[in-house]
């Protein structure tokens, strides 16, 4: 039997206890976001540190600012083949609104699904469970061979989730111990339960907080009403304003450095014979927004969005109130693509608020995440070796896809490591990523692991 | 010493007993719009009723689907004189935002200010310190005459706060009993802290909710953002054009029926020297919003207004979370002047907001209350009583005026009972009426105490 039957025999035997570790993993609420959940942060890295330790790696948690990130080495057998760099999040999302669960956030339940069994918890599928793949398909090397068969960096970082506001600054910081060949991250989808994807395009995100505050206190709207300004009716003539009849967003300049798809692309993505009518039909929903002039894989892969994440402000318990409230907040993100300068989104949307702020109001704004649009080579040997995995695991070729998400630390391991990315997932459309019910298929994560074992074969010249 | 000096010295010997007894009503949290402050609406209602058969009323709780009216009667002398139908309300508006009061709100404190001391609650002058100046005048009388000098009939509800939904269908159940000549309210404001007020105009209003529904669950805006519609985006949307830029109200029809302002009362308003910009300056504010053309009481008193009053949606904690929510919420409220129809402007807002919502979006609306604008005769038998009455209090005449505010049960009093009413109220620009820190200056109180005794002196030809 060669290396990789006996990996795969292993992996395949050891499913139900690698699915029981994924399951401690994510009884920890490791909630970035929530400055009460830091020691849970703090656990949840020392438990993957601790996996790495069982499985010969040096690991330990490097302290930032906020989240620890775990980092681990393995040297591997030494015999040149190329130094990998997996990268992956312990965070999570916030879980709320929790009554909208069937079962508790952190208390992961196997239930029967059309694919078979599949964990419900946060962070299921985003990011432990794609994470713990790897370091799964690790232990199955770790098992036949002694360890993997190339020189293996591990990074895992616990602030994807409010946009890894610390991790530039540690990967330059620690340049030279992060030296390697190539980055493998598994945090993107295939294409469906059946066929494998790799990923080529990210979107950036440029994420904001505005804050209105008009008069110096709450007022009764019988009293002001006709003659002091109110800022819930100013924040929505504002963000009203975001896109115009045609789905364009018109912060000045916006749109300043988008590439326009190549025919070449569209051809690609055309063949691809996605039904935008299946996907919105599977949340609910039948007619796309977005721009009217472009299709959907273009809208959702290689055009930018404007979208009111949260929005908030006076009285919303139940029954009436007759106030005028002093302040007014949203949380809105854009959604960028490769060629849109981050930084240059956000002054243009503190200049289209500020544009038409009457002079009694105050805007203040805040940035949680700033990243640009990414392209990674759709051709190279490691994509090559990824391919020749993804085939060999599921009977047919991978399908080279675009990505509507975020995933910052792409930028940051090309631009700061010099290392291109391979983004290898096994997420379903489906997975309830950042929502209640937040779901990873068992099926996902078996064929990840197998996956990933095979990669690292392939990448060793197996 | 004639009986009206008598009754006066005994409410100057009496304040600091009587603002004990307005404490110790305020200690009950009453706050109507709370179902789990019911059992204290009850507590707040016996309260006042204990006090009415303190002096000599027959007085009891009248049950309704919500909260209780207290309903008390006393015959009088049986002379002839007019029979007065007192209303009050004992319920309050809710306390939040509560990190803004300085004192907690249920827990009265009387602090300085530049006229004496004030007394800091919620609910301290609208409308039980309000209400407690009569109930301290027939006090006054009781002891000085052994009761009032008319026959008195009081009607004190707990669901003013929210939009007296109950309070019609109770007068007209008992419209004999409720039988009087004219009813008196104090739950408006006087002119400054110098000069008495009658108020012969009330806005109405139409109060509603609007709960968008778009995506059967919340979604990843990496994944579905540029496909699938956000409901906040869809909300601001919508809201953003209920004024247009001159500041007139969009929705269809909504103007109909508005009474043009006479040029007379223009002139009236004229000269009682409003400024505005003094107005917007104690809250902060310094350029006026509303319709462009309409002068700043004409805007206050005479012309409706559209505020959204509150609104909510998607993620609100602290940070970022990147979800397009599958619902967005509203409170939305129209001030209403005599003239327009308030049913047929919550028409109006539904139609308005259906004829901007996309096929995949769901609204459903929610209507908290709706009153008509009103205007009571500015000139009667019992208005010149209390012109009287407040002419000798404060040594110079009742500024004759509007409010913005709305007191639903004033129309409600004409249509089903045919009473007219006296709108005497002793509040200032300042007491942050529904906002934190809600205060009433004890020199209003003490003054209006006084002027209800001398307004029943006049009433029984005194």
């Amino acid at each position: 039997m060669d290396t990789t039957q006996k990996l795969l025999n292993l992996i395949d035997a050891d499913h139900d206890t690698a699915v029981g570790r994924l399951v401690d993993w994510l009884r920890i609420p490791s909630v970035s976001a929530n400055p009460a959940h830091a020691a849970d942060c703090v656990r949840a890295a020392e438990w993957v540190r601790d996996q790495l330790v069982g499985l010969g790696f040096e690991a330990s948690l490097r302290q930032t600012p906020k989240h620890p990130v775990v980092v681990a080495h393995h040297p591997g057998p030494g015999n040149g083949a190329p130094h990998l760099l997996y990268y992956g999040h312990y965070d999570v999302q916030p879980a709320d609104p929790l009554e909208l669960w069937t079962s508790p956030p952190f208390e992961p339940v196997l239930v029967d699904g059309p694919h078979g069994k599949r964990l419900v918890a946060r962070g299921a599928v985003d990011d432990k469970g794609q994470t713990l793949m790897w370091i799964e398909a690790l232990r199955a090397w770790r098992q036949v061979a002694g360890g993997p068969p190339c020189a293996i960096t591990a990074v895992i970082e616990g602030e994807e989730e409010i946009g890894s506001p610390n991790l530039a600054a540690f990967l330059a910081d620690n340049k030279a111990e992060l030296a390697a060949d190539v980055a493998v991250i598994s945090d993107t989808g295939m294409w469906d339960v059946e066929t494998p994807a790799l990923s080529t395009r990210l979107r950036g995100m440029c994420y904001v907080q505005l804050d209105l505050q008009a008069a110096n206190r709450d007022l009764h709207s019988g009293m002001y009403g006709g003659s002091a300004l109110n800022p819930l009716n100013l924040i929505t003539r504002i963000l009203g304003e975001l896109h115009d009849a045609q789905g364009r967003i018109q912060l000045p300049g916006f749109y300043e450095g988008v590439a326009e798809t190549s025919a070449e692309q569209r051809a690609a993505w055309q063949k691809l014979g996605f039904s935008e009518h299946d996907f919105l039909g599977g949340i609910g929903l039948s007619v796309p927004v977005g721009e009217r002039d472009r299709g959907p894989l273009e809208r959702l892969w290689a055009r930018p969005t404007a979208d009111i994440n949260g929005i908030w402000g006076g009285y919303q318990g139940p029954g009436s109130k007759t106030v005028i409230p002093a302040e007014a907040h949203a949380k809105v993100s854009f959604r960028l693509v490769p060629g849109q300068d981050h930084a240059a989104v956000f002054e243009a949307f503190k200049a289209f608020v500020r544009a038409r702020l009457p002079a009694d109001a105050k805007a203040t704004f805040q940035v949680f995440s700033s990243s640009p649009g990414i392209e990674v080579p759709g051709e190279s040997r490691f994509i090559r070796a990824a391919q020749a995995a993804l085939a060999e695991e599921y009977g047919r070729p991978a399908a080279m896809i675009g990505c509507g998400g975020s995933i910052p630390v792409v930028s940051d391991l090309k631009s700061i490591l010099g290392l291109d990315t391979v983004l290898m997932g096994f997420g379903l459309e489906d997975d309830q990523v950042h929502s209640p019910n937040e779901k990873f298929d068992m099926r996902c994560f078996h064929g990840g692991t197998r996956s990933h074992a095979r990669l690292l074969a392939k990448l060793a010249g197996g």
